[in-house]
């Protein structure tokens, strides 16, 4: 798989000139931070975005470790073919056009996987959208560059989609809101060869990943896919789609995937370890919060710092809804509220600061209950709620994430208010480490995801290696 | 209860000049956009903000129908008798530490109520934030005015909420994100006089309101509440807070509510067709859907329009999980899609327009996609997807909505991508009124719950009236 990530040099097989085709896209993304050579391939050009062009693979001067494919379908073979003769043996077919249009595009995909075979070649894809590498700035997919307009905020999570558009879509969105890094986003398409058990062996060894997110269509070897994530020791989140009957219809021609019985497999794949998730937004803040609050206890006793009295009730459903404690403090950190609250008002867990704000501020308010509730043993997360747009700049996140570190606290935040502001605190909130969400059900339910998955890894640790 | 919505003189009991005080806010607010008269009472000031400040209710010149009192609670009582004399029958009292507060708030809260009821005042509170009238720039509250910075957008829901920072951050974050509209925004506090009832009974009423959202921690008139619920012509969503052991004693120390068994509660509420929500976005989302789709049929067959087929397949999921139905298009449906795809790419529901693309272009297709579609009487409702950020301008929303319409089907829309224009895509839906959501299971819910509530009032019509 290394090869795939790591090219030295890479052909571009389609490179384009053409404003807003496909080949010029990828030319595009390649120029823009991928280090290793490049090498565009089409006869129609000697010269494309500023680099030499070839007329076929064959004719590239130096060693290719990597091809990507971006031309009809139809033509593919052929150039699958010279890319064996060029010793070229990791190629990425983006190209559409394939198993998932029917019998013809079978007949296609098992051409070019025959040809793969006899010159030894992997082959990734056809009918998808590469890979992207987020930190390494590697953008080996057609995707619009209009991605990156706003810049890129790597992280250290990442994706595997069985799906396009959903991926770019998806990394439009991630970027721009910029408020959840990503590492590398693999779209894996068809899968005629390497599948989501490759990808996911090498992204588990990876070691600038520390979870992994994947949405898939269908298993193409289900019993390895298992065994795999009963061994990770990352946390490993699936969102499923196809499970409805229509759905699994319309998979089938989306990325030619026979579903196969999608709810039990979710139980069985449960059992492993693995998180499942409903939706994409929810699927990569669970992916983050499992990266981000490892070691999270699965008694979970919560702490709930709030200014808003009504939110910090319903964290509290929410939180008992999902089999997490509501943390009662020690008589030390109940002595130590007391000196920010009025007489009339006794502190208690959730700890709504309102009442406080007379005697210190807002936020001298906050930082004085963060240290006391951060120190108490009765503790092991704490739920923090922030108001954002009327009381200055939140309390210092590298100081609150470095306490919870000191004291083995895990730490998740919700904000809401003005919305420039909002957005400020959940970037600041990434790059400190703290996983911030935008509705106080999605930040429950990701810390019980986390207190969850440290349950089963408990487990598995008690079992002992076979 | 008109008087509290639309007073022709406010009195502000508090009144400050003080930076940054409730006082100041309250002032400043009721500057902002009240068209009435308005006169600050403070003994220590004879101006505030320009205005001519009296040193009590009694000194003021003209006839008050409405005062709004903001100062500490122990001063309260005083100032409620001098409303009396003055023959000011409304009062909203913002100030807290009443029965929230234990022994002593509550004697102090029934001494006020005591007083009210001598001298024929109905209060509404105290330890609220007050009324907000967005499209009449009516803030009766010391919110914070930064929550206005950025402009507002009116709309035609209405919410009621127990609980005031709650309130105030939901605004902020409504209003500052810009994409769901708000009309009356009600906090509603300790509810020593004027209750949920009293305030959902003039909602209901209210010509400008279509839809009613609430958090709620307890029921004043538990059976009022119901038989209200169960002749409202208009949506009502719940939000509920304290169902939990600690949720319940946090209400009791939050509003001093006494939580009774909630979800016991919920069952018989959604029974009087009430729509259970579980989160504050949620809640939003769903109040906005409601007011927005009215008359979604039950059976609901929902054709989806998308640009990822991964996207459409999931989206069939969650509407077979929510019980809604997958469309099947009419012959002459077919006969026109097949026009725009590719002749190896069968037309099917979900319609993925991705292989369209190279025939028409992404947003030709789209319109001819959706002017197929909205025609065919086998559907009842469109569920749009769009990728926000690649493909241009989306096409033009108020054709959508009109043709939808004039077919009597629902429009519902799903946009991710670019940050900036998702969020202007999602302003635009709102004001053509589509509802327009981040996620696709929230989508789905809300277009599942319009469907309920449908079915829900033909069968109460078809009961008839008692």
């Amino acid at each position: 798989m290394k090869r795939f990530f790591k090219p030295h040099s890479v052909a571009i097989i389609g490179a384009s000139d053409r404003d807003g085709s496909l080949g010029s896209h990828l030319t595009r993304n390649l120029l823009f931070g991928y280090a290793g050579a490049i090498y565009p391939v089409n006869p129609n050009y000697s010269e494309i975005q500023g680099l030499p062009c070839y007329p076929s693979a064959e004719s590239i001067p130096g060693p290719v470790d990597l091809a990507i494919i971006i031309i009809p379908a139809p033509f593919v073979p052929d150039a699958l073919e010279a890319c064996g003769r060029k010793n070229i043996y990791r190629v990425i077919i983006q190209s559409a056009g394939f198993s998932e249009v029917g019998q013809e595009g079978r007949v296609l995909q098992e051409r070019c996987t025959a040809i793969a075979r006899s010159a030894d070649i992997r082959i990734w894809g056809p009918n998808c959208m590469g890979i992207v590498d987020i930190p390494r700035k590697q953008f080996f997919t057609f995707m619009n560059p209009v991605v990156y307009r706003d810049g890129l905020i790597p992280g250290r999570i990442s994706l595997i989609v069985q799906s396009g558009m959903l991926s770019a879509g998806f990394l439009a969105d991630l970027m721009s809101e910029r408020h959840i890094g990503v590492g590398k986003a693999c779209s894996i398409g068809n899968k005629s060869d390497v599948d989501e058990c490759d990808v996911l062996e090498y992204l588990l060894e990876d070691s600038e990943t520390e979870a992994i997110g994947l949405y898939l269509e269908s298993f193409s070897r289900g019993r390895r896919f298992v065994e795999i994530v009963e061994r990770s020791e990352k946390p490993v989140v699936l969102l499923r789609g196809g499970k409805s009957e229509t759905g699994a219809k319309a998979a089938l021609s989306h990325t030619s995937s026979l579903a196969g019985n999608a709810r039990l497999q979710e139980k069985l794949l449960e059992g492993a370890g693995v998180t499942i998730a409903r939706d994409f937004q929810q699927m990569i803040e669970l992916t983050r919060a499992l990266a981000m609050i490892p070691g999270t206890p699965s008694r979970c006793r919560t702490a709930i710092i709030t200014f808003s009295g009504g939110a910090g009730i319903l964290s509290c459903d929410l939180l008992e809804e999902q089999g997490l404690r509501i943390a009662e403090f020690s008589a030390e950190t109940m002595e130590s509220l007391k000196q920010i609250f009025p007489a009339w008002m006794p502190a208690s867990n959730p700890v709504d600061l309102f009442p406080a704000f007379g005697t210190r501020g807002p936020l001298e308010a906050y930082r004085y209950a963060f240290d006391a509730i951060v120190r108490d043993p009765a503790v092991d997360a704490i739920f923090l709620h922030y108001i954002v747009g009327f009381y200055g700049h939140f309390i210092d996140m590298r100081e609150m994430k470095e306490a919870a570190d000191r004291e083995g606290k895990s730490l998740i935040l919700w904000g809401i208010g003005l919305s420039e502001e909002t957005r400020a605190l959940r970037r600041e909130a990434e790059k400190n480490g703290i996983p911030a969400h935008g509705e106080v059900a999605r930040a429950v339910e990701c810390l019980a995801a986390a207190s969850r998955y440290e349950k089963r890894k408990q487990k598995t640790l008690k079992a002992g290696p076979l």
